[in-house]
């Protein structure tokens, strides 16, 4: 009993701050379309998202890509195989068109890219992603992200 | 019992991952001391942190200062009065040079700066800070604030 309260706080504490997507600033709104659709891999809704001067960059890997072609690219590659791939945000706000993003990118699938073939792997990153938005025509002007990479190579080593 | 218990856990978990702060990657040291310096408003200690070519740039206030000079005046004016001062970190991490620091700024103060004359407010605002480090002079070069200034702006209209 005393557990299924414990488990039922933790619900309450794991909702977001909105009950309906409806009630979030558009800005949030617009973000949240846009990671459901780069995370479940729909590349014709991502496209979307991006025009030729659109920019994603990972700061933290000191990777920069321009250009809605090399950003999908890059997506395509990066993601090939995936079997589980979701962002669980655990806190979201915005100024204006700028939105801020915290929380882990969760990700299974095969280990090839992280040195591990022929291996499934489970990872759960800690990250932070900021969106430059185009409120005007629904684009990314710019997506940054900034990821705990020595929370991912610790969950690594014991896989 | 059992709520000394749950107390207990809680304590653990808001631990920072490392034991002692000699344990941290020395860009995280520096990063910390910096922060201390700031929020304890040790303007002696900071003004070592800064040189001309610092940026203290609050994107989400659109707010932007270069320069040792120019930082410190603001950070002077922003702080005046302050009783409470400091950042709670709930997850910091880097890569190489570049830190992220996740967690709230908590601020008890006088409210004039924030349309309460009169008052003491109590704040804890939800933030990202990235700070640029050059390792070689323990400098500053880039300092980046996130904040969630509508939690605050919740926070105060209770005030």
């Amino acid at each position: 009993m005393r557990l299924q309260l414990f488990s039922l706080l933790l619900v309450f504490f794991s909702l977001p701050s909105f009950a309906n997507i409806g009630d979030m600033p558009k800005e949030q709104q617009l973000a949240v379309r846009y990671i459901k659709a780069l995370t479940s891999q729909d590349y014709a809704k991502l496209t979307s998202f991006y025009n030729r001067d659109s920019v994603f960059n990972d700061r933290t890997a000191s990777r920069k890509y321009t250009g809605k072609r090399h950003i999908l690219s890059f997506l395509k590659r990066a993601h090939k195989g995936v079997l589980e791939y979701d962002f669980n945000i655990e806190h979201m706000f915005n100024s204006g068109s700028l939105v801020i993003l915290i929380g882990n990118y969760h990700y299974r699938g095969p280990g090839e890219q992280f040195g591990k073939p022929g291996r499934i792997i489970d990872l759960a990153i800690p990250g932070v992603t900021t969106l430059n938005l185009d409120m005007t025509n629904n684009r990314v002007k710019e997506h940054q992200d900034l990821m705990d990479y020595q929370t991912m190579s610790d969950q690594l080593s014991t896989q």
